[in-house]
């Protein structure tokens, strides 16, 4: 499981590298949220069956990110009504102690970033409750046509793609001239994101992926850990 | 100019397919509307010299219709309040004789339809105005992302490649097994839909192109001629 660059740093340089960053990226789904947004959006549409049943296929088969977010997406067709919907709903719940987490982190001038798998148009209003730039958010974009029906994904989007969040990291790290970059999150996609993140935090306070427990250096169940970690002296 | 099933047909013989025609598809700008839209949306967005521009170079070069959409398209970057605004100020005005010759067709059970390499969010509101149903349009769909800016064109429809106008027709051929469709327009994409239409029409009420006029077995001025043409015995 573990890569090479991965292998070689211990929790104590992680912890180092932490202190360091000049950018955090946090995953969203089950990490800044305590839910899977594109889940949500199924229930809320009468299709969490459906869309639980194809996910479990495309984890167990060898069905390439894109596919698999595209035949979701067919079977939801979300209309901008119901994503509007959805999103006056509020339906979203952020995680403890990630309001304070990324204030503090604000506080220090470290910049923060969202990167996603999910959808832009769910993950927007989180962000701004959490006063991250929209900018600073790398997701999938749903497309409409002009009255509203659904009408694909941007497939330009890093996101839409398998090894996504790698290339997204890549491009933020270009971009900002981000000399140590960490990120955060609970899922492989997370983890396979560093390199080129210089560091990985796991974080199980939704769900605990054993695998990526197992491989990162350093794993967290409560983001006050990580709170705490940037006060420590040494 | 001349293809070979074209220039097998006389004016006589394309008037009495005429009166055959269970199924009849206008092209859309210069034709059953007195402008072009997207020149139009250009001019509402202060950018009508940087589409013609573009536009003449796409004519004189060998751009694929594609391309120059694209090209055309992120100059403008209409988002959905551009699009809005510019319907709603209804600045397309339809051709002298058409609402009476759908009307008359109509009347007779004849199918009408609408194909354009323009932009269906444009047209929907002059087809409604004419009692044609919106599912009868085959034209380019403009995306937006959930808030609206601009995000492509959907690819998929083929009014948005070279040739497509041939594609559509033959599709509803197809759909609908037409047994004589009969095609009327004023442009080369038009008379180029002939085979598959089993009739051209040219068109020359708003801009006439002469190896249009040229190469149409029949060409008219107005739409009165086509409406009395179905009323002529023999």
């Amino acid at each position: 499981m573990l890569g090479p660059a991965m292998a070689a740093i211990t929790e104590q340089e992680a912890r180092r590298l932490w202190k360091e960053a000049d950018a955090v990226c946090f995953d969203v789904d089950s990490t800044v949220i305590r839910e899977e947004g594109c889940d949500e959006l199924a229930r809320f549409l009468g299709k969490a069956e459906e869309v639980a049943e194809l996910t479990r296929r495309a984890m167990s088969g060898a069905m390439e990110f894109r596919e698999a977010l595209r035949l979701r997406l067919e079977l939801l067709r979300p209309s901008h009504a119901d994503v509007s919907r959805f999103t006056s709903q509020l339906p979203l719940n952020v995680s403890p102690g990630i309001s304070e987490l990324v204030q503090k982190l604000h506080s220090r001038g470290v910049k923060v970033f969202l990167v996603s798998g999910g959808f832009h148009c769910l993950i927007r209003p989180i962000a701004a409750a959490l006063n991250i730039p929209a900018e600073n958010i790398t997701a999938n974009k749903l497309l409409f046509d002009f009255f509203g029906n659904y009408a694909g994904f941007d497939e330009s989007q890093p996101t839409s793609a398998s090894g996504g969040k790698a290339r997204a990291l890549q491009r933020l790290i270009d971009e900002h001239k981000l000399r140590c970059l960490a990120m955060v999150g609970d899922g492989a996609t997370d983890l396979e994101a560093a390199p080129p993140a210089h560091v990985f935090i796991g974080y199980g306070g939704n769900v605990v992926r054993p695998k990526v427990q197992e491989a990162a250096p350093w794993f967290v169940h409560h983001f006050q850990e990580l709170i705490d970690a940037l006060s420590e002296s040494g």
